[in-house]
């Protein structure tokens, strides 16, 4: 186990530049030109206006959207804090390979590409339809006895998310959102909640994939036992190696990367959020760039939302991850990138403006 | 101005059937068996349950979408009620005609068919671009000073919209929303709100296209002038012809038609959730086939969604009107219908299910 804070803070240099407001005066401009009350098109409007600054252009475009799908098993299960066995990670992989999966049918309803990425998935997967293999370990250590992981895996781990990010950038992607797989991964977003963003562990604790009343006494037992083996102050770097996945270090490093290639990020629920908690404590700019896709019917989502100062988009009670909330929203983004680009101005239009009053 | 309460009762036959419930089960079983925990995508498969009971079948499928855009103008804006002068109605429904408002845009984009009708604009249109001919009248008359519209003229609207409705679904269209534009027509809104749903006026009365503080105090005032001059308790229908709009007579015909064919109605905003309001008076089980697509920004609106007990869709601060809401919703919509079709099931994937508590 290495213990040497250089190799996590070695991992975690980005350049994620706060957003220029230089258009902003334009854009306004542009958006109240359109055919339409003013600020009637409410956060459509404003979503216009963030995708405008951050592709720096009264004109943006929405190219090659990406999914990136992390899975990743958690020693912890052990612990009986799932309601469904550690086998459904793999299987659910195999399921996303094949298009059986929900983040499969609605990215292909918007035309969102997914790639599915092994993080560290407790399964050797053989056969044609494999994920991309990015396996740091068959699974984390069970954060009740020790560290998830070594910082040296952490490192490695935010690297390759972030390395992933950078391949898309090359072909072109300009909005990208992250899903993520892993039986268990529900209670290391409640611990990252907890121990990053100082909430109190009853409220960063719910039934993930439906656990009953005494599972979920039984997670928040284990989460209090966990959260009690190591005390003190961590960094959140510390944290995420401490009691994060694989899956969750990934996207904290894809995050930072999508940022620092200025692309337009949609975040989904309860476990992207956490990794988005941790990465944003890091660069707090890296918020500049994130629409919240929606607020998860987990408990602890809207905290973690609340910490973020986020609005999500929408309030549809899914609670599934796998990227699902942020392929649902996809079209909103469209809305809103349609139309600043198509719609009329009051002058194209020969339209009246609002009289005096 | 003909008083003939039968002229109107005579307009309003339709055959208007609950839900029948005879798939449910079945249709419960196929959204359990999919690939996902239990419950865990919300509301969509509420929706998705919904679609496939509207359609009476396992497999529903949302065919030619179609949105229906009716414009009226209104003699109550000689009062000062809105911010936009009246030529706005006829010159917004040129620019539908030539693609360039919001609705166009959300509606290509969505892949939604829209046809602009004229209910009974203050204007004469000629040339290529003209809107579908159904004008009652010239812009209803001034409700402060009288109904705004004859009975006989009301049941014509009403008969109108639901003319245009089996028209569609002649087509094939299974799913439809109704837009608008009037200016002056949430004042009707507003109106139609406080004597169908009983709800104090200063509740109902909102900025519409943006007023200002001297402007909504004075929209208040006509408001009050307006409906102390038929005091008394009035049938819904009645209501509609005292202080309604053509383009609303209208969407009151279209809804009950599209229950009556079987559609999937999508409800939009503050002015067509009015017309809803007066149709479902009649035939409450007109709500089994809607859904509410989004709450507007428009005061008023909240309250009348409360009288439903609807739940909206979206929550974007939008209040333009046109169907746009309908629009920007119906990709969940599709999400919905995609899921129920398209995902796998845990034994078709392979993956196992809940562990035994």
């Amino acid at each position: 186990m290495v213990k040497n804070p250089a190799v996590l803070e070695a991992a975690m240099e980005f350049a994620v530049a706060p957003l220029s407001r230089a258009l902003e005066a334009e854009l306004r401009r542009k958006i109240d030109s359109k055919t339409k009350p003013l600020g009637a098109l409410g956060r459509l409007e404003s979503l216009a206006l963030q995708i405008g600054l951050i592709q720096q252009t009264e004109s943006p475009k929405l190219v090659q959207p990406q999914i990136l799908l992390f899975a990743g098993d958690h020693g912890a299960v052990v612990e009986g804090i799932s309601a469904y066995p550690q086998d459904v990670s793999w299987q659910m992989v195999h399921n996303f390979l094949t298009g059986g999966a929900a983040i499969n049918v609605f990215s292909r309803q918007a035309g969102i590409a997914v790639q599915v990425i092994d993080a560290g998935v407790n399964h050797d997967f053989t056969g044609e339809a494999i994920p991309r293999n990015c396996k740091i370990a068959h699974g984390t250590a069970n954060y009740v006895d020790g560290p998830a992981m070594s910082e040296a895996q952490c490192a490695r781990a935010v690297e390759t998310g972030a390395q992933l990010v950078r391949e898309c950038a090359v072909k072109g992607t300009n909005v990208i959102g992250f899903g993520e797989m892993g039986i268990g991964n529900t209670a290391s977003a409640s611990l990252l909640l907890h121990r990053v963003g100082g909430v109190p562990l009853a409220e960063c604790v719910g039934r993930g994939t439906g656990l009953d009343d005494v599972g979920l006494a039984r997670k928040q037992a284990v989460l209090e036992r966990a959260t009690a083996r190591r005390s003190g102050l961590l960094t959140p770097l510390e944290t995420l190696a401490e009691y994060g996945g694989f899956e969750i270090a990934m996207m904290v490093g894809a995050f930072l990367a999508a940022a620092e290639a200025r692309m337009l990020i949609m975040v989904d629920g309860f476990i992207a959020t956490s990794a988005l908690l941790v990465a944003s404590r890091l660069y707090p700019a890296l918020l500049d760039y994130c629409v919240f896709a929606h607020i998860s019917g987990e408990a602890g989502h809207r905290r973690m939302l609340e910490l973020l100062e986020a609005r999500p988009l929408l309030a549809l009670e899914m609670r599934l991850g796998e990227g699902t909330g942020a392929a649902v929203c996809y079209p909103i983004l469209q809305s809103a990138v349609a139309f600043l680009n198509e719609m009329a101005s009051f002058a194209d239009a020969g339209v009246s403006e609002k009289s005096d009053p």
